[in-house]
C-alpha cells in the first residue's frame, strides 16, 4: 500500500531531486504554498508541464446546480465548487528561440526544496535547450503568512556557457485551461472559464485584472508588480488584456551573467464591494509588498515561522521519516488555517480542488485539535467562521423540521452542498464535532471572551439541534434515530454510539456554559427550563451495548449484521465504495473509518479500559480504512490499549498519506486532516494526551522504534514541553503560569524550574488484533 | 378528501354530461381506452383543448440519463420514459369557416359515455360556431381487445338548422407538442419530439408514418385508412409529411344531413425489425381491421367483454357508487393487462405518463390477484414478461453482489430505472411479490406447464436472491438487513416483517416446486442441498415481535422510534414526502402505506387473530395513506378484524381514487393498482377470500350499507359464484369440476346443482381504531 516517496528524508524540509512528470500532480500538492487565504499549488514557474494548475482564494467559488434522478424535499439544489482564480505564479522563459519547457531539451539538474522554517519553495534547474544552449534557473516562491493578500517570487536566470538572449514573461492568467477531472466523484467538477472579465489595466512594471464569477457573483482582483536587476541590455514592456497581463523583460546574458526578477502578487476579493474597491484592495496589498521588498517578506516569514515552531514543534527521535512527516504536516496545517480568518478550512486546505474545495467535520475533529494547542487564535477563527454561518445552519435545521442549528456536511459558504443525504445531511454529528471543538478550545485557552460569545452561541444552537433530533422512548432513554455516524459504510442507523456520546457532551457543555452566563444565554432565549432539558437528555442518553459480545455496537443492531466477506474481496476492490453499492456496505459489518473507536478517543471517559480493549479488537477486524480519517484515530486507541507497534504503524500511515500518496489522490490536494492526524497520533496516541474538563492528562508510552518524543504545546497562557523516552516522561513549563496536569491518574503541578519527571512502567506485550485481510497498516522496513 | 365526481352513477357505464375544461386531464384518464398493447387517452376527437395528449404503445420508451449530484457504485445510469407515439385519434372539423373548438362558440350539449360492456367510448356534442352555425357531432372510439394492434373511430357530423360546408381532417400526428410537466417528481419527464421520421407514404384514403426513437432505437409505424359514406358533394384528399398524415373530406350538408366517417388505425413497433417489416406489420393489421369493418370490430369487442363479465363480474347491491366503481376498475384492469403479452403492466396502465410509464410491484401484488381469478391467461402473460427480463434481474443482482434475480423497482424493459436507491433498489420485496404472484397463479389455475417452466424459473432465481440477501445470526436466526419494505416512509431497515415473511414464502415455495420437478430444477443448477438451504432459511426466518407492546414492529426497532407529530401537521402538508425530508420520515413512526398490514393480508396464517387485531389497531394510528396502494389493504384487514364500517370506508376510498381524483393526479394516468384494489377490498375484504396452498377460503361479512355482494371467480377449470348477504353466503359452481373450499375453517364441497349455503354469524361491534388526525377515510353521506 505504501509507495516509497521520492523525497529526501530531512528533518526540516522536503526536497525533490528529480522531476517526475507522471507524479507532477502529487508534487504540486505537497509543494503547495498558502496562508489560509491564498493557496498556490506547487506548479512549475513556467506554468507547464503541469498536473493541475491551481491558484485559490479561500471562499471564492462558483455555484452549480445539484441534479437528482429523483429529487426529494430538502435536497440542496445548489452546489459550490472552488475555482481556479487568476494565476499569478506564471513566469515564462525563452532561451534564445526555445521556450524553457522541461518536456523538451535536457534537464541537467533539478531540485526543489520546501523549507518548513523559511516557508519558501526554492527551485534550481539546469537545462539545455533543444538547440544546445544551457541555462540555470533559480527561483524562490512564498505566500506570506504575515501579509495575507500577498505572494512573491524571486526568479533568476543565468547563462551557463554561451551568450544567451533571454525573454522573461511574467504573467497574470485568468481562466487557465485545466485538465478535465476523471470519473471519480471525489474530484471536483471542472468549471470552465469561471471568471468574467470586468477590468484590466497596466502600470509601468505591472498590471491588475478584475473578474467576476458568473453565478456566485464574486469579484476577484489580482495585481502584480516587478523589480528587476538593472542590466545594460535589459528592456521591459507591459501588455494587458481581459484574461492576461504580461510583464516582459529581455536581456542578452553573457556566460555566468544573471537576470534577476522579483515578482509581487496581491489578491483581493469580495462579494459585496465594488469593482474599484476590490481593485484598490489588491493594489494596496501590492504596494505594501513592494515597500516591504523581497528580503523584508522573507524576514517576516522566517520570524513568523520561528514563533510557530517554538510553540508547536514536535521532535521525534529514532524515526527520521516520522520526524519529517510531522513537521511537514504541521507546516501544511498552519498554511491551511493560519490566516483563514472568517472563512472555512477546507478538507484539502487550498492545495487542490478535491472535494470541490469543501470543508467537512474534518476541520473541527482533526485540524482544530492541532491548531488549538499550537496556533489557538486560528482555531478560534475557524469556529468564528462556523458561528458566522449560523443563519444558514438555523435555516437548514428549520427546513429539516428541527430546532437549533444543523451545520452542513460539506460547504464553502455555510450552505449544505451535500447531494446524497444518507452520507451527508444525516451525518448530524458535525454539529456535535463543532461543539466539541468549542469546548476543547475553551478548555485549552481559557478564552472567556470567546466562551461567552461565539462559544455560547454555538453550544446553544447545537444543543437545541440534539434536543429536537432525539426523543425519549417509553423506558425514558434518550434516543437519536436514523442518523449517520463518522463511518461512511453505515448510514441512517439508530443510536450511533459516537453521535449519541458527542451529543451528550454537547448538551452537557451547553447547559454548563448557559448556567455560567445566564444573562447572555437568556438573550438567546435559553431559560433554566431549556438548560434543564439539555441536562436531562444528556443524562438519559442511550448508549447501546451488546452485553453478550461484551462490546459496544457502532449503532443499534450493528453486531447482528452479517460480516463483510473480506476473504472474498480482492485488493483491487478497495476502496469498497467504488466497487460495491452503498446498499450492501450499509447493511454489513464493515467500517470505512474509525467511528466507535473515535468515540473512545473523544469521549474517553465513557468507556472502561476493558471495554476499550475489547471494542478496539472487535472493530480492528472490520475496519478497512478507505478513508484518510481513520489511521490516526486507530493509532491513538492502539496506543491506549497497549498495541504500541500497531500504533506506530497507524501513525506512519497517517504521516505518509500524502508524502507516499497512499490513497492515490494527493494530486487533488493534501489530506489536511490526515496531516493533522500525524500530530494527533503522536500527541494523543504516543504521549497519551486527553483533555477532561480543561485538564490535560498524559499516559505516554513509545513504540520500540521511537526513542524520544518531545511535544510543545500552548496551554492557557503557558507553553508546555512534554518529552517522552522509553523509560520516562518529563513535563516542563517553557513560560507562563504553573500548569496542573494529570500523569495517568496522578495530579502533577508543572511550574517554573526543573521539569517534572515520571517513570514509565513497561507493559506486557499482548497479541495485537487482526485487520481484514490485506488491510493491515504496512509495516515499514 | 373525497371530491364528488362529476360522473353519473350507473351500473355499467361512466357518463359525463358536462365538459369541464379544467378537469380535462382527469377525464382523459378515466375515459382512456386500451388493450394492454395500445393506449389512447380520452382526448377529444379534435385534439384540442386537451389536458395531456396521449397515445402509447406498451414498451415504446425513450432512454434518458439519470443524473446524480453524488453518484454511487451501482446507481442506474439510464432511465426510461414512456413516450407519446403517433396520435391516430385526431379528427379535426371545420364548420363553414370556423374550426370546431369547444373553447369558442357555444356548447349546446355534451355527453361522453364509456360503456363497460361494449368497450366503446361514445360522444355526442351539439355546438354553435362563433358565426352561429349549429352542428351535431357523434363519435364512437374503440381500441380492440381482439385485434391488438387496431383502434377505430366512427365520426359523424350533422348540420342542424342550416346548410353547412364541413371539412373533416383525419390525421396521424407525430411529435405532438405536449404540456411541460410540473415540478412534481412523480409526473413523467417530458421528452420533446422523441420520434425521428423514417418513412411516410399515403394511399387513396390513408397513410402510414414510420419513426424511430433517437436513443432507444425503437421503430414505430402508425397507419390509417378510412371509409366514408357517399354523399353527392363529397370530395376526398390525402396529404402526407414526415410528422403528419392527413385524410381530408369535404361536403356541403343540408340541415339534418350527416357525414359519416370510419377511421381505422393500426400500430406496429419493434426494436429489431427493419423499417419495411414494421411498416408492413402495421399495414397488415390495418387491412385486417378494414376487412372486419366497424360493425365487425364492435361485435368482436362486445363478445370479448361478454365473456369477460361472465367470468369476472362483481355485483354490489346497496351501494350504487361502489357497483359502478368496481366495474370501472375491472374494465380498466382488463384494458391494462388483457393483451400486454410479453410486456409489463405499468402502474398507470397505458392511460398516462405518470411514473414515467414504469411498472412496479403494484402489478404482482395488486393487479395480478384480480387477473388471476378473472383473466388468468393475462396473469400468466405478465409473469412471463417478468421471466423474459430475468437476464437483466440476474445481472442487477450480480452488480449488487447478490445471487439470483433482483427484479427492478421500476422499469419498462426490465432494467432498473430507480434513481434513488433507498426507496428503489433496496425494496427487494418486489422479487418476493413476483414469487407470490407465481404461486397464487399456480394455486388458482393448476397450470402445470406454467409451473414447471416460468414458475419454476422465477421461484428458483428469487429464492436464490433471498438466500444470498439474508444471513444467519449467532442465534441461528435468518435475518434480512438493510432493506426497504412496502412503506416508503421507512427505508433501509433490518428485518422488515413484510419482506421477511414474503421471502420465507418464496423460499418455501421454491423448495417445494424444485422438489416436484427435480430434473428441471437441476437444469437450473438446483440440487437437493440448495433446496434444503432454502427450507432451512425459511424455517429460521426471523420475524421481530415487540412482546412488551404485543405487536409486530414493522421492522427491527420501529416501535422504539418517535411517533410522527400528527397533531402538528397541517392538511396542506400531505402528502408528507412533498413537505418533509425523507430523513425525518424514515426515522419516525409514520406509515405511508400498508406494510405490516399488507403482510397480515398476504401471509395471513403467520399471525394469530389477536395479533392481527392489535397490529391493525396500532398501525391505523400511524398510517397516513399518502399512497394509493394502501386503502384496499386496510379495507381487507379492517374487515377481517371486524371493523366492517371502516372496511367499507376504505373500500370506497380505493374505489373512488380516480373517479373522485382523490390524490389530485389522475390527470397523469389511472391508479391501476387502486382500481384493482376495489376488487381486492370486496373479494379479500368483504368476502374474506384467502388462498392457502391452492385452497380458497372465505370468511364473508358485509358492512351495513351493502346488502348483497356477488363475486364471480375463475378457479382451476371451474367458474365459482360467491354470493353474500347480511345473513348468509352461497357458493355456486357455474361450470367445471367440483371445487373444495373452506368456509371459515369448515371444508365445503361445491359441485353441480344447488349452491352450498352457510349462515353468517353476527359479530359484536368493537370500537374502531383511530387514524392520524385528518387522515381517516372519508365517510360518504
Amino acid at each position: 500500500m505504501i509507495q516509497h516517496p521520492s523525497y529526501a528524508v530531512e528533518p526540516w524540509s522536503l526536497r525533490e531531486t528529480e522531476l517526475g512528470l507522471e507524479v507532477l500532480g502529487q508534487s504540486e500538492s505537497v509543494f503547495a504554498l498558502g496562508n489560509g487565504h491564498i493557496g498556490w499549488r506547487g506548479n512549475l514557474d513556467e506554468g507547464e508541464p503541469h498536473g493541475l494548475p491551481g491558484s485559490y482564494l479561500n471562499g471564492v467559488y462558483e455555484s452549480r446546480p445539484l441534479p437528482y434522478a429523483e429529487a426529494g424535499y430538502g435536497d440542496p439544489e445548489a452546489g459550490q465548487t472552488v475555482i481556479n482564480v487568476t494565476n499569478g505564479k506564471v513566469i515564462r522563459l525563452m532561451v534564445d528561440d526555445s521556450p524553457f519547457d522541461l518536456r523538451y531539451g535536457r534537464c541537467l539538474g533539478h531540485e526543489r526544496v520546501l523549507d518548513f522554517r523559511t516557508g519558501l519553495l526554492e527551485r534550481q534547474v539546469e537545462w539545455e535547450s533543444p538547440a544546445g544552449k544551457r541555462v540555470k534557473v533559480r527561483s524562490a516562491r512564498m505566500v506570506s503568512l504575515v501579509q495575507r493578500s500577498v505572494a512573491a517570487i524571486v526568479y533568476e536566470v543565468e547563462a551557463v556557457d554561451s551568450e544567451l538572449w533571454v525573454v522573461i514573461q511574467s504573467e497574470l492568467v485568468a481562466n487557465e485551461e485545466i485538465p478535465r477531472a476523471a470519473g471519480d466523484p471525489r474530484a471536483a467538477a471542472v468549471l470552465e472559464a469561471p471568471l468574467r472579465p470586468e477590468e484590466h489595466s497596466s502600470r509601468p512594471a505591472g498590471a491588475v485584472l478584475v473578474h467576476q464569477t458568473a453565478v456566485s457573483g464574486l469579484r476577484v482582483a489580482a495585481a502584480m508588480d516587478h523589480q528587476v536587476q538593472a542590466l545594460p541590455s535589459l528592456k521591459e514592456s507591459v501588455e494587458c488584456f481581459e484574461d492576461l497581463a504580461r510583464y516582459t523583460v529581455t536581456a542578452m546574458l553573457q556566460p555566468g551573467e544573471r537576470l534577476r526578477l522579483v515578482k509581487y502578487v496581491a489578491y483581493g476579493w469580495s462579494q459585496a464591494r465594488s469593482e474599484p474597491a476590490v481593485r484598490a484592495q489588491a493594489e494596496a496589498a501590492l504596494t505594501g509588498a513592494v515597500q516591504t521588498g523581497w528580503d523584508g517578506l522573507v524576514a517576516e516569514q522566517r520570524a513568523y515561522l520561528d514563533d510557530f515552531w517554538a510553540r508547536a514543534d514536535v521532535e521525534v527521535e529514532g524515526d527520521a521519516e516520522i520526524q519529517q512527516a510531522v513537521r511537514f504536516g504541521l507546516f501544511h496545517v498552519l498554511q491551511a488555517g493560519a490566516r483563514a480568518e472568517g472563512r472555512a478550512i477546507p478538507a484539502k486546505g487550498l492545495t487542490g480542488t478535491g472535494y470541490d474545495g469543501h470543508a467537512f467535520w474534518d476541520t473541527e475533529t482533526f485540524v482544530l485539535p492541532v491548531l488549538t494547542y499550537t496556533v489557538p487564535h486560528a482555531a478560534a477563527d475557524a469556529l468564528r467562521w462556523r458561528c458566522d454561518t449560523l443563519p444558514q445552519a438555523l435555516e437548514r435545521a428549520g427546513q429539516l423540521g428541527l430546532k437549533g442549528a444543523a451545520f452542513p456536511w460539506r460547504t464553502i459558504t455555510g450552505a449544505e452542498c451535500s447531494g446524497y443525504w444518507p452520507a451527508g445531511t444525516a451525518a448530524f454529528h458535525v454539529s456535535a464535532d463543532i461543539a466539541d471543538a468549542v469546548t476543547r478550545y475553551i478548555g485549552a485557552t481559557g478564552d472567556v471572551e470567546f466562551e461567552k460569545t461565539t462559544g455560547l452561541e454555538l453550544l446553544i444552537h447545537t444543543a437545541r439541534l440534539w434536543r429536537s433530533l432525539g426523543h425519549h422512548d417509553s423506558q425514558g432513554r434518550f434516543r437519536i434515530d436514523g442518523v449517520t455516524g463518522p463511518d461512511e459504510y453505515s448510514a441512517i442507523a439508530d443510536n450511533n454510539v459516537y453521535t449519541n456520546l458527542m451529543a451528550q457532551h454537547n448538551l452537557t457543555c451547553a447547559a454548563v456554559v448557559a448556567e455560567r452566563y445566564p444573562d447572555r444565554a437568556l438573550e438567546h432565549g435559553v431559560d433554566v427550563e431549556e438548560a434543564a432539558s439539555w441536562r436531562d437528555a444528556a443524562a438519559a442518553m442511550y448508549v447501546p451495548y451488546d452485553s453478550a459480545a461484551g462490546i459496544h455496537p457502532q449503532s443499534d443492531g450493528f453486531t447482528t449484521h452479517e460480516t463483510w466477506d473480506f476473504a472474498g474481496t480482492t485488493p483491487e476492490q478497495y476502496p469498497l465504495l467504488l466497487h460495491f453499492p452503498y446498499f450492501d456496505l450499509y447493511r454489513k459489518q464493515v467500517v470505512k473509518q474509525a467511528d466507535l473507536v473515535l468515540a473512545m478517543h473523544l469521549r474517553s471517559a465513557a468507556f472502561t479500559d476493558e471495554q476499550k480493549a475489547r471494542n478496539f479488537d472487535y472493530y480492528e477486524t472490520l475496519t478497512v480504512r478507505d478513508s484518510s480519517l481513520s489511521a490516526c484515530t486507530q493509532a491513538v486507541i492502539a496506543a491506549e490499549v497497549g498495541h504500541l507497534q500497531l500504533a506506530g504503524d497507524y501513525l506512519a500511515e497517517a504521516a505518509l498519506m500524502d508524502l507516499g500518496d497512499l490513497e492515490h489522490n494527493t494530486r487533488d490536494g493534501l489530506h489536511v486532516a490526515s496531516l493533522a492526524g500525524t500530530w494527533i497520533a503522536l500527541v494523543a496516541g504516543l504521549a497519551g494526551m486527553r483533555e477532561h474538563d480543561g485538564t490535560l492528562c498524559f499516559k505516554p508510552r513509545l513504540p520500540a522504534d521511537i526513542t524520544r518524543l518531545a511535544v510543545n504545546l500552548c496551554v492557557r497562557e503557558s507553553r508546555l514541553r512534554v518529552e517522552v523516552t522509553a523509560e520516562a516522561v518529563s513535563y516542563q513549563l517553557i513560560d507562563g503560569p504553573t500548569l496542573h496536569l494529570l500523569h495517568h491518574d496522578e495530579a502533577v503541578e508543572v511550574g517554573e524550574g526543573a521539569p517534572v519527571t515520571r517513570r514509565i512502567a513497561r507493559i506486557p506485550v499482548s497479541t495485537p488484533p487482526r485487520q481484514p485481510v490485506g488491510r493491515a497498516p504496512v509495516r515499514r522496513e
